[in-house]
């Protein structure tokens, strides 16, 4: 695809979001569709991504036991209206079908924005008995949400995600699964992502529209705001209720079923990029870089070039061997410096220059996309250094993102106002405030006015720790994290 | 889900499509949505065969160098009309999605019915030069098309498929491709589905509605009927004029690209099925079958039960580690009676029935789903007895269908009818006919109308062969299939 002019990348510094689309364009992941408003082309290196990312997490679902299905993308328009907060929260942005097969449909359908109505219609028919329960799906499909206002992978009309529905025959059995999916997504981050979370429980006001109580994880961006970074829903009864999912208990009593929902996104891919990319472009984690180590072929002369090609051949053998995803660019239409300005905006981990100075020394010249000295690194000895390198490298950007979260995290020191607090400028880093809240919608929906920063978890290990409340000085007993989020 | 009641399953020879209704419910592979008219629920059961079906063909699509993007869900109405025959062929059954976000839509959009449009506006943008191609492409999506008569898996309102879309320099290349993807179809038929199949060319009247030429790999059901198992398109340069996508060559010439696309879909589920399942449900290649094989614990008495599970268990281990997917089913619900006929109709190829003594006597009894003596294997062979005996399964069941289609595949003889030949009667099933066509339109629609038997394909290898056409009596060099097809 012609799409490897050399433009430039606009630096963090200068303009972040324009920084962020000249990475997602850069490393070739995506491009608006722009005649389908608000929705965009995943393309091939985009999507390799997407692929790493569904196989680890499919791993972990079917580890936990639950089962991949599919659910059909239409839902009728009245089923989003049986659970109350639900319609009230998707209705406003969903696509209607209101026609198909050349007429007027009697009762339109929406795409799903989220399954949880069509999948409590069949848990109903499904469910009878407690022998029926644990009953625990998970599908990756392709939903909807009409957005206002859009960016690649962060908030698409469409895009592509795995919902996870769970229902249980007791609350606690619930809550167990909707903490232990989050620690799923918790472990996905840090081990995956290399992205330190968060965890914690969400406000009412950003709770999802049917639940009792949402879990969430978010990281931070290297401009500071926060990405909600995997959700995990206790829907209690609200559903059950809704779609009479009923089940006999074991004495013969019969009860509603109790529920959970999870979910990630595409939108992880933006978190990615945002987490750890440079002015050079896109740095990706080794566990998630389709390629994770390049082989360059550098000579001059055409009699060079045979030795180059067959040690350049067989290097990438022993090391895919090895359980590293190689590339050998043996490409004759570019020189060694573009393949390098190539491979570094698509985020290769590892670039391995082979020239024949190199091969008369049986050694490889090695360089790490995050940047320190170049390794010389023998024949005999590169399968078993470079995974070492890629398992160094994963966890030196997961470090890099843990210290840059940590130095940008703060308590709200009493009589400091959120808003400085929040945002230091000087061209640094907005920051993440830990700040005591009373716990009411209004004094929380003050602080989004005036500081454009919601409340992005009240955090499982917060400590016990008196205070009055950032707006109206009322109690409280922990504090809360704000943040400007995506 | 409370789906065991012990229902019965029509035999084939009673009712032929009561059977396939009956297999794919007791086997728990889908039902209907009812909902949603015309889509289906796949259930954990028929999507595990389905992630089976992707993963084969994916590994083969990247084998043969393609790569796998996402393209929007929705296509501008206009999109459709771009292409002559495309919007003739597609637009009657589209969904339309008229409303989103709370208003009207200045302009509609389709479901996607498929995605030669929307790629085609990409491949525009994408392409300039010779050195952009080939460029070759692959989905995995949902696509929606609104057809009056639906059938679980074999034609759905929505269904989940591939599509390869590839665009090359000459038409020679693009050629090469849809003939070397039918070949990745028909080795994945006939290696993993142990479906035999004929491949060959379509007629004008069953081509995509697009395409220059469309192939077809065509399988035979149980009751003789075909089913189309794969198709894969020559566009020539259709869609490169329709939405301008043009490149340069070597020489600074410029030309439309021509193209390729290809595709199969969840309706090898339903072949799946029809191909090789028997009166007592569901019959699974190994190769595909989610649960290769299945111990079943039997005792009595309560000091039985500890040995009988801990030898269970260290039997699948050894399965599981010799690489066959093995399931020990402990449930403490159900009686052995029970779990047989359970796993039975799920297809699983190999129970191992494990009692005491057998334990005693250091071997498992080892019963095949498709019938044959039982045998008596030894603890220490079954690590390597139990795979020889899968593979001598997926030889078996691709030979049964190949004798099958043979038996029940003939020449029509000179003065005979076709409709007597294609429908021997007598409870026997249909068959496949093959016979001189001239070539027009006008007597393949006449055959339709008196025998509703369609041309399946035009043979890659038909010998030539004189005659003349069963219509008309012009003159034919060589013979077509014909016969009913799904």
């Amino acid at each position: 695809m012609s799409d490897e002019r050399e433009t430039k990348i606009t630096s963090r510094a200068g303009d972040f979001p324009q920084w962020y689309q000249d990475v997602v364009r850069e490393g070739q992941l995506a491009e608006p569709a722009e005649v389908v408003r608000g929705c965009m082309v995943i393309k091939p290196h985009g999507y390799a991504i997407w692929e790493k990312i569904q196989r680890a997490l499919d791993d972990m679902f079917k580890e936990t036991g639950h089962q991949n299905v599919y659910f059909p993308l239409l839902i009728p328009e009245s089923f989003l209206k049986k659970e109350a907060e639900h319609v009230e929260g998707f209705a406003p942005e969903v696509a209607v079908v209101t026609h198909a097969g050349g007429r007027a449909l009697e009762e339109p359908y929406v795409i799903r924005p989220t399954s949880e109505t069509i999948i409590g219609y069949f848990f109903a028919r499904w469910i009878t008995s407690h022998r029926d329960l644990p009953l625990k799906l998970n599908q990756w499909a392709n939903v909807m949400r009409w957005e206002m206002k859009t960016r690649l992978f962060l908030r698409t009309g469409e895009f592509l995600w795995q919902e996870g529905h769970t229902a249980h025959a007791t609350h606690d059995e619930a809550v167990a699964e909707a903490r232990q999916m989050l620690d799923v997504y918790t472990r996905f981050a840090e081990e995956w992502m290399a992205l330190p979370v968060l965890r914690g429980r969400k406000s009412d006001s950003e709770r999802f529209a049917g639940a009792v109580t949402t879990y969430a994880i978010e990281g931070m961006m290297q401009d500071g705001r926060a990405l909600q970074a995997g959700t995990s829903h206790d829907l209690g009864q609200n559903f059950g209720k809704a779609f009479d999912i009923k089940f006999q208990d074991e004495n013969g009593a019969t009860d509603f079923v109790w529920q959970t929902s999870w979910g990630v996104s595409t939108r992880l891919i933006g978190g990615l990029v945002m987490a750890h990319s440079d002015d050079d472009g896109l740095v990706l984690p080794p566990r998630l870089a389709p390629v994770q180590a390049v082989i360059v072929p550098i000579y001059r002369k055409e009699q060079e070039r045979a030795s180059v090609m067959e040690v350049g051949e067989a290097l990438r053998n022993d090391l895919s061997r090895a359980g590293v995803a190689t590339t050998f660019d043996t490409s004759p239409h570019a020189r060694p410096g573009a393949k390098f300005y190539h491979w570094e905006r698509k985020g290769v981990p590892v670039r391995l220059e082979l020239g024949p100075r190199d091969i008369a020394a049986h050694t490889v010249q090695v360089r790490r996309r995050t940047g320190g000295d170049r390794e010389q690194i023998a024949f005999d000895r590169l399968s078993t250094r470079v995974p070492e390198i890629l398992a160094e490298m994963q966890r030196e950007i997961y470090e890099r993102a843990l210290r840059f979260r940590e130095a940008n995290t703060v308590m709200l020191e009493p009589g400091a106002k959120l808003l400085e607090t929040l945002e230091p400028g000087d061209g640094l880093p907005l920051r993440f405030v830990r700040a005591h809240w009373c716990g009411s919608a209004a004094c929380e929906a003050r602080v989004k006015d005036e500081t454009r920063a919601t409340i992005r978890c009240l955090e499982f290990d917060a400590p016990l720790d008196q205070g009055p409340c950032l707006v109206c000085g009322g109690p409280s007993r922990s504090r809360a994290v704000f943040a400007r989020a995506y």
